[in-house]
């Protein structure tokens, strides 16, 4: 969308909408379970184009575009770039716990498939 | 497959081969969560026939079979009774306290749900 004034308002769920489906859906992902990796460890705003997943443009707008539909990173514009940073504080109040579980979980199985080689 | 002694073996992922992926995948379905929660309350095996669920039976045999390929159940047969049982152990093992999270935030959102009518 863009208004008279040029600025761009994206849709995101409130967080009484953000429902555990569409968060465990967003996560299952690889490739977006990757970019919450990053961007949870991260402590500023990410562009999407600071990712340079292994993927066409388009499919990095999509990945980007679930993971905020589902509610779990918030986005924004600044001039032409779009930031993203999670919806940590969401996610907590709605499923304590379950975002750094799954973080944890992501980490473990990093490490048992580098020790496999 | 239906050996000559007439038992039949169902394909499971050994506890190496489980990936978050897949379980991710696996526990992102409504209904399959739902199988998966009722499960979690079990003592016991579960016949796939025993969770009556609002669709078709072969899509109820499509999400068992999801959740067995992906590791989050074990399925033997009794009989002619597919039955069911949690891969607690196994997924404890490789990713401590995800399944119980998940588990927690299917329920919290079923209590928020509910409170809001």
């Amino acid at each position: 969308m863009t208004d008279t004034a040029g600025t761009r308002t994206l849709a995101h769920p409130e967080r009484a909408e953000i429902r555990l489906e569409d968060v465990l859906q967003a996560l299952a992902d690889p490739m977006r379970l990757c970019v919450v990796r990053e961007l949870a460890a991260s402590e500023v705003e990410q562009a999407c184009s600071s990712f340079a997943l292994p993927v066409t443009k388009s499919t990095t707008t999509h990945h980007f575009r679930v993971l905020r539909e589902s509610g779990v990173v918030r986005q924004c514009y600044q001039g032409t770039a779009k930031m993203n940073e999670l919806r940590r504080d969401d996610l907590e109040a709605l499923f304590p716990g379950l975002l750094d579980g799954i973080l944890a979980a992501a980490a473990a199985e990093e490490s048992r498939l580098r020790a496999e080689g």
